[in-house]
């Protein structure tokens, strides 16, 4: 009996899954390969897609299942997929389709009036809408927060069970080391660039070749051109997409491994959970836990970062750098800048921060969405010491809040600050590791990863997978450890 | 009242629409993009979306709907719309869905079985599944047909209303001119073939041209290489497939001009059909009409010929053929051959009527699927004069009755034929034609065209469209006068 309706609930479930990995490569299909004149009819398509998923994931068989189920003694297995799915039939039902379709209404306006607003940097033409949306996911919030933090409960979506209060601490912590590191670093003189020529056939060739020493299977996935790179899809079809930028190859290349990262992670699931509410990455912290200590804490390393030298050097010849060490501080330069997605390690976080401020402000009624460029911009030259000189610079430069993600930033640092545990642990468990590095061998390394956070998907909760992966609870110290000797050996500090 | 329950079908119509558009483009993506390793999930993709159209199309709430409305004073789109929604509703109600899941779990192994068998050329492989196959088609025919004839239920699924008799009549005066225009042809010397180096990127970029000379518009559509050519999609995102064979250049241009015909049937719809029954053409057999007076008609035209002879010339150099003329017999080679796809205009139809004959009789219960290649290969022989030396190039060579496409093949030729008729029809029409394909412009032809055939959609019956289209009742008489024409003239009998 009990079989028999776990047995309904996931061939239920499974369908809902694979339809939702339909819908992902429809998304992936959009920034590919879609014709410029399909985008009206593909809104359509997404929209009875979206419907689809919706009627499904808050169908009351779904509630009667889970009912006749829970207290039932389960296998772990069977009972954290029943708990994801008790998640999702639950938020699912919280918020009224009607406030769900009109927050899909309007954020897919307000992503337009966004891009055009960045393009002719003027805040007052987004400021409207932004108002809007944020109404509206303050009040989908207080639907799912049923009596708790609104902003807690935003942030459980993508970082399940984690609590701005947390965060708060954890930023309290990073701040003033990462902001003395800053002014330290910023004192000393800049190191130089790479210059030459690097044309885009070059460089797609070398970062597929980077994706595959990173362990992408190209069996179970592709790479694409895309005007943002991002991963997509789950179990045995994750596809990525990276960039070109003819002056800066490294644009490519790290933006290919931070993906490769993020599809790691999903290829190297248990393929038993494949289709399961198990079969994904457990959540946006964890997620980019993956991507970035591929990124950084093993692609941006002083040992592979010699491995890519010369492997630039075959490719490109001559390319104004003449040592491994130069190249090095060269992948890893440190500059005033505004924009958060091409920061480095070391202010990388201050830019978190601001927005996670500001965007509990807006949630909590404490800022009006119309008052949010002044406070960017107030905000931003007291952790940065210098003024944005405009919008595009500033509060317009990410897309999140305009199409409704709140509580969507932090998770990114909390990746950083599991990147460093993992990093940690992987390092002391690894003594060998700089000179695999350096050969561009990287499997002992990912197949650390891959056996003690990837292969496990949703079985556990997010902190569980890393602090069993790390053997300690979470923490941002190795993450601020790390940094400090990274960064003061660079600059000689 | 009426208005309100229209809107209720058509609203909900107008999702499984896009349901469906979502569908085809997940089998389009499986046949260009999806890497190897994703084949099992994809079929679990696949089967998720199949389910829920099929809930959809069975869905009673459409059935309340339909009666309500039937019998009421509807304008003629909206009473084309309720026809073609009826149709589908009493398609998917009749067949029990326990035999329509068989059907698709038989089709999916079989259509293995079949690729494997063809590459040992092992007929007896492949008989088993064969009748497996044939067993459950007929099953469903005979719960389509409701006490009609089999095989003419089958045959309405792609070509509504026509019969098999009409189609014996048709191909009964088709059969002895198309004989002996054959004979006559093979008796005279073989003209030349083109030589020479054709790289595949030079022979891609020549075809994207031919497309963009038809009419293709790229802004609602894109080209892929694929294993089969083939056209997916409607409204604005039409897409087409081309392969290449570096060693004769014409299978990948006439290819992607047939395929061109197929998709700007569909990107020459009327827009406000776009996601409703008539935003798709209206039959196979319409459809094969577009894509064979594209490719032949015109494309084979020997004024059209003269142009690509020169694109081909500029392009490739030195082809090994150096008159119009030459080329013109080059491009309609009539050979000895074994293969349907591959043949020419002269005895193309002549394969689907072996085709015809045979299904007819495997689904009267005539033919033991067991005994198709000895039947096959005494009319091969029969019809062709001389033998098929083995069964890949015999009952193996297609792919359609391994997944169940019975009543498919007569569509091709009646593609042809209503092809016929819309030349004599268009050419009466447009007098400096030739003038104007021996420059490269189709314009006025595929206008005519999109105007008389392309934009209905499904608003009128096939038959109707082809007749109001040209004038006159159809019939094969244009066709096998053009036919005749033509290679008496090329090969000077």
């Amino acid at each position: 009996m009990i079989n028999d309706t776990l047995s309904a609930l996931l061939d239920f479930q499974k369908e809902t899954e694979a339809l939702a990995q339909v819908a992902g490569r429809l998304s992936w299909d959009q920034e590919t390969m879609m014709p410029r004149g399909a985008a009206m009819q593909r809104g359509e398509e997404m929209a009875a897609m979206e419907s689809v998923l919706h009627a499904r994931r808050t169908d009351p068989r779904v509630g009667e299942w889970l009912s006749g189920l829970e207290g039932s003694e389960l296998d772990p297995v069977a009972a954290a997929k029943l708990r994801h799915i008790r998640r999702s039939f639950d938020r699912a039902n919280k918020v009224p389709a009607k406030l769900a379709a009109e927050i899909a209404r309007v954020t897919s306006v307000s992503q337009g009036k966004w891009a055009a607003a960045r393009a002719q940097d003027d805040f007052a033409a987004f400021a409207p809408v932004l108002a809007q949306v944020v109404a509206l996911k303050r009040e989908e919030g207080a639907a799912l927060a049923d009596g708790g933090d609104v902003y807690d409960a935003m942030l459980d979506d993508y970082e399940p069970e984690m609590t701005a209060a947390e965060l708060d601490a954890m930023f309290g912590e990073m701040r003033p080391r990462l902001r003395a590191l800053r002014e330290a670093v910023l004192a000393q003189p800049e190191p130089k660039a790479v210059t030459g020529s690097f044309p885009e056939e070059a460089q797609l060739a070398l970062s597929a070749k980077l994706a595959g020493v990173f362990g992408y299977d190209f069996e179970r996935g592709r790479i694409d051109k895309a005007v943002h790179p991002f991963s997509s899809g789950s179990g045995s079809d994750v596809r990525i997409t990276t960039r070109t930028n003819p002056a800066d190859p490294f644009n490519c290349f790290y933006s290919t491994i931070h993906e490769v990262g993020h599809a790691c992670y999903e290829q190297g699931i248990d393929p038993d959970y494949a289709l399961t509410p198990l079969g994904q990455g457990v959540s946006m912290g964890v997620h980019e836990s993956q991507s970035r200590i591929y990124e950084n804490q093993l692609g941006r390393s002083r040992a592979f970062a010699g491995f890519l030298f010369e492997q630039m050097q075959e490719v490109f010849g001559d390319i104004g750098i003449d040592s491994p060490e130069a190249f090095y501080a060269a992948v890893n330069r440190v500059q005033k800048d505004f924009i958060r997605t091409e920061a480095d390690e070391v202010q990388y976080n201050l830019h978190i921060m601001l927005r996670f401020d500001l965007e509990r402000a807006m949630v909590a009624g404490d800022l009006a969405p119309a008052e949010l460029e002044g406070a960017w911009n107030e905000r931003f030259e007291k952790d940065f010491g210098y003024a944005v000189p405009r919008a595009s610079l500033g509060c317009l430069q990410d897309v999140h809040w305009s199409v409704g993600l709140f509580g969507y930033f932090p998770t990114y640092s909390l990746g950083n600050v599991y990147a460093g545990c993992l990093h940690e642990a992987l390092r002391s468990d690894i003594p060998g590791l700089d000179d695999q590095l350096a050969r561009g061998e990287t499997g002992q390394a990912t197949g650390w990863l891959r056996e003690r956070v990837q292969r496990h998907g949703g079985l556990m909760k997010p902190r569980e997978v890393i602090a069993r992966a790390c053997g300690r609870e979470p923490g941002a110290g190795p993450l601020l450890d790390y940094i400090e000797a990274k960064f003061s050996g660079i600059y000689g500090l």
